[in-house]
């Protein structure tokens, strides 16, 4: 039982068999727009957060965990990401840590549903905290189609920062999408895509590792990190490579770049890539 | 809401504004002993439960992270972990993985509730496997005094596998505890103890550090893995040495030793060692 003391917003993971909870102050906002439902909470220790269609997408004090996750081991494993595309990613959190890379000439959010941006920059403000640095590019459309027709070889790195492959999200768990970002990626690129649980998820990993294979990517990695709002508390990142390796950041990069984390270093990059799914 | 659909055990964290909840099929078992009150639950999802006082101590399907990090990093960071004590760990899980290494010849486990074990026994007999096991020793008593009472420098590693610091387990997060330790372990000797959610026990880390310094330790680690069934889904150990630095495994002489483990390996264990506490 949920102490009735205090007001609850929960999400069940019935194909787990559990559920999660957090203690809200307020239900700060409702939109429904062409394509889901967004409710934004205040928490009482979380601070905000944002729930899409009733699954919880993030809040203000553990998206550092997923973000920085998303994008440094990609962005230090490639030895010049100048251009960057993320898909989803609406929020606009991945943007901002692409962007902490001074070597990204150019970062391109593809996100399908403008309301999540809004939502964000009112509500997460700072993580919207780069969408002005002139290298950012805020495109509201489907990504399927934007990658689709990016020009061949015109990218470094894809980053698709989705939602549960369910709903608008379901098309980017696809073959073709990752066959299209493939042929989007210059020689060297790397895609990575958010690959929910490593223990409740097995299957869903291994298909997006499956469709990379079959797509042509030479380096396939699943790379495990701590993120407690989402179902175990323990997701991945799955990275597929155009030809080369996947290595841990050179320490000495890492230091030189000087970006600050919060959880990403290079030991902890160098243990997510030994990560084993159980 | 939880869905009325089934039933649920739930754990508030009102301090973190959280709670976890399980979809049970059955209340297996209940024992009221002079320390604690201890239920068993088959659960629909994570095979069964044990439940200390309302805290989930241990799922059937997710309790290897924790008993393999807990373990492993220490054991290997050790040069020769030949006598080893582990206070706590009424469940048998890390006594198993302790005797999992062919180099330790002595491994007593002082529980001070016997019937943690007996349970055990009954409901997770896979974590047993290795009390029979004839460098095994069991011993139901008090671990504070038990530690007070070990011969100066008589052990190399000493394993604190306890409960959350309120109830029998609050002594255990002392600094005489922790003093005591520091002078029962031989030189070069490595203690750990669990020490909580690195997102949101920060101040007891900050404790169990302290008190390891001021007792003497030259190395102290805090490593963290997930582990989705304690508030956050994200886990910490912290290491102290007695001499010497705490350096991940050796990958040729992990291969060699033939254990087998679902989450630790040597790069795991790097990783582990460069958590920042955010």
């Amino acid at each position: 039982m949920l102490p009735s003391s205090h007001k609850w917003f929960t999400e069940p993971c019935m194909e787990a068999g559990v559920a999660a909870s957090w203690t809200i102050e307020k239900h700060l906002a409702r939109e429904v727009t062409d394509y889901q439902t967004i409710d934004i909470y205040q928490t009482s220790h979380w601070g905000n957060l944002m729930v899409i269609d009733g699954f919880v997408m993030l809040t203000a004090r553990d998206n550092f965990l997923y973000h920085e996750m998303l994008t440094h081991p990609a962005l230090f494993s490639h030895e010049s990401p100048a251009r960057v595309v993320v898909i989803g990613g609406g929020d606009c959190g991945t943007l901002r840590e692409v962007l902490a890379h001074r070597n990204v000439r150019h970062c391109t959010q593809v996100e399908i549903d403008e309301q999540v941006t809004r939502l964000s920059e009112k509500f997460f403000p700072e993580l919207c905290e780069r969408n002005d640095d002139k290298r950012a590019e805020l495109v509201f459309d489907d990504g399927l189609a934007y990658v689709r027709n990016l020009p061949p070889g015109s990218v470094d790195v894809i980053i698709v920062d989705s939602t549960d492959p369910i709903g608008p999200a379901e098309g980017l768990f696809g073959p073709d999408f990752v066959a299209d970002c493939f042929a989007a990626l210059s020689d060297g690129g790397i895609m990575v895509q958010q690959s929910e649980s490593p223990l409740i998820h097995q299957k869903l990993i291994a298909g997006v590792r499956g469709n990379m294979q079959q797509a042509g990517f030479e380096t396939i990695r699943t790379l495990g990190f701590p993120q407690p709002c989402y179902p175990s508390g323990w997701w991945s990142a799955t990275q597929a490579r155009k030809g080369g390796s996947l290595e841990p950041a050179d320490p000495a990069r890492f230091e030189a770049s000087g970006i600050t984390t919060r959880y990403f270093n290079p030991g902890v990059h160098a243990g997510a890539l030994a990560t084993q799914i159980p």
